[in-house]
């Protein structure tokens, strides 16, 4: 018997349909014998409707009642499906945050779970009961309802598996695992069995949307073993065979893992880079230009100063590429005194293609053999920018599908893990 | 400076609109020096929403999840009307039951209030807040979400403004305040500036639909102020002018009251009435009729035994004209043995009309004025049937208008308050 954490997103309860279909997958997991503590988000668009309302009354809501509001949407799915499971036969009982007690701090929208109580859920277990919680949600000191962000439903089903010391914590979500790179852009883009939880937090980060990061995050803290896996498959398929399904997060330095050295490519068209050529090299130059686009709230991915050169250098950086124009007029009222004759320069057609592998830690060349494949395909590296266990590059966004496809196919990513030359 | 609790219905707030409105009506009362509590139904046409989402999934919801996913009705409205109150300048905090606490007992779907803690609405409100609390909704010793039943949220209000020893509870609807008599079938029909707590009582027993009886029976009970008034009149006339609209129940023995006999007529066409004629007359004969009527949940109104002939008596019930096939199975199944040779006989098409006045307690001869009344326009009476303060009686159903025309003419009711003549 183990304790199961088992989350199911929007999609995975989108109509009263698939609401019966989670329930028959959950029932065949209690039937087999576990208990099983179930997270499950708002019906696919309902949030973005309670929104939408809020909106209509204040353009920008109060964060506190906007909570009171967007919480209502899971509040209604938990109910749901505690009378699915009933409809099978299984004792079920739904939970709000507020009623678990899932305490955050008062962040409203954006609430961080500080504790977590798991007496009545635990209670409930023991008494053969499935418990079904609302995610996305819990309460402040004070009582007030707090929301955790978009997404928030997987940091509640790692943070309640954390607290419940859970023996997995299953998300299930439309796709049926963590793959090598995105198979619309590589058709030969593989699953992996299992992935390290290092390297699944440097792809959250580069924008690989399977997690949140911030339960990314919450796994790794609290070494949470977490499996992503599909929702559409059979809801009857055998739990031996669930249970071995999708991508593992673990946290165990695998020997098995230590031959591969890149586990992941990711990639992203959302960036846009700004070049201030010949700015002054004095110190705090960096400073001057970045700070003023902090104050404006817009988060900086890569940035890149060359040598010095008269005194002057070249300073580049990436931004989202939303927020491109918002930067641009933050750098045109401020730092125009620094600026070179050239004035600002900006790039929006470029992509941002990342290698990720916790065996890079041991294995220096990673960077050079992606150069030497790019240059092979003649693709010309506009910036560079590594950490411990990711290699990113920035190219000309039309070669993005390109440099992709031959680096998943260089490292060998097309073929089952297997040790892989420099 | 009063402390007023308002209470807006589904039809109140029933869009983004309407709850502007609302804001803007409250905020008049802030900004006149009035502390506002404000109690709030579910968006017109969300609770049934959510109840036949509920249906699709389980033929007969479980109680306790119902009421997880009924409650989000009024959860959503709390807040949206905090941000249209804020949007108008005015600080406003909402509220669920939970949060409160409106503490219930755990009769899901249908819990009466035991407690209401008014220690953080208090709070708020000498913080200068406008406090919004979901009506219709509170939470057991557990915690547990429990909902009030249909119409809760009149209850909602009276019990908080009876806990906050509020100066008066103002119910705004869709009509301006309660009538003598329905105003569809009486054109003269007269709006009552003040009606007793006894009489509106048993209007609301006789299905009037202007306040929920529990929260009548609330009202009554802590002696609360209520004023039921129109919310459909321009939000920013006067406050002094909105305080004195409406229909005002009261408690007081008021002397100018003493001189009206009757108040109001109330009518009902949902009754039906089964005769058993020639039952044997033995003690325990009437259990045994209603006995197995009343095990089959089917509420019983007036009742009739005539006196006996031979042994053998008429026994006729008035049962909701809906329960009439119900409880026809149920005789036809339990009672057989005790029938004379007419078996079962029943009459669907008949109505109910009553007289209410707390006048009545020291004036004899309502009940005579109302047959002479009928007699003269040659309407038959069918049953009759007195309490301390109403006469009803039953007629064919096809004299239901002309009968409540005659009698509304006969007591004066289309004239103001007067002396009225026996």
């Amino acid at each position: 018997m183990a304790l199961i954490v088992q989350k199911y997103g929007g999609t995975s309860v989108g109509s009263v349909e698939r609401i019966k279909n989670v329930a028959r997958r959950i029932a065949k997991w209690q039937n087999a014998g576990h208990q099983v503590v179930v997270v499950v988000s708002a019906m696919s668009g309902e949030t973005n409707r309670l929104i939408a309302l809020a909106k209509e009354i204040q353009k920008n809501p109060d964060p506190r009642e906007l909570d009171v509001i967007a919480s209502t949407g899971e509040q209604v799915t938990i109910g749901l499906l505690a009378m699915a499971l009933q409809n099978l036969g299984v004792p079920a009982r739904s939970y709000t945050g507020t009623q678990v007690r899932v305490l955050t701090d008062n962040a409203f929208t954006k609430a961080r779970i500080k504790e977590i109580d798991s007496h009545r859920i635990m209670a409930d277990l023991n008494d053969g009961k499935v418990v079904i919680v609302a995610g996305f949600q819990g309460c402040d000191e004070e009582g007030n309802i707090t929301t955790l962000g978009r997404g928030g439903s997987d940091t509640s089903a790692v943070a309640l598996a954390a607290a419940l010391h859970a023996d997995e914590c299953l998300i299930f979500t439309d796709v049926d695992g963590i793959y090598t790179t995105d198979p619309r852009v590589v058709s030969d883009a593989r699953k992996l069995d299992v992935v390290a939880f290092e390297e699944i937090l440097e792809m959250a980060s580069l924008g690989s949307k399977v997690l949140q990061i911030r339960s990314v995050e919450f796994a790794g803290k609290y070494r949470v073993p977490t499996r992503v896996l599909s929702s559409l498959t059979d809801p009857d398929i055998p739990v031996d065979e669930e249970a071995n399904s999708g991508t593992l997060i673990t946290f165990e330095e695998d020997p098995k893992m230590e031959k591969v050295v890149v586990s992941g490519i990711a990639f992203s068209r959302n960036e846009a880079k700004i070049t201030l050529p010949h700015v002054p090299d004095t110190p705090g130059i960096a400073y001057k230009i970045l700070g003023h686009i902090a104050e404006a709230n817009i988060e900086v991915d890569m940035i890149v100063q060359n040598a010095a050169k008269n005194g002057l250098t070249d300073f580049s950086f990436t931004v989202s590429r939303n927020d491109l124009d918002k930067a641009m007029k933050v750098l045109e009222k401020e730092v125009t005194p620094y600026l070179g004759e050239e004035g600002i320069l900006t790039d929006a057609s470029i992509a941002k293609i990342s290698c990720v592998g916790i065996g890079m830690r041991s294995h220096a060349g990673v960077a050079a053999k992606m150069f030497r494949i790019l240059a092979e395909e003649n693709i010309n590296i506009k910036m560079i920018s590594t950490s411990e266990i990711r290699t990113s590059i920035v190219v000309d966004e039309k070669y993005m599908e390109l440099a992709v496809r031959a680096l998943h196919k260089a490292f060998g990513l097309d073929k089952a893990t297997k040790a892989m030359e420099l």
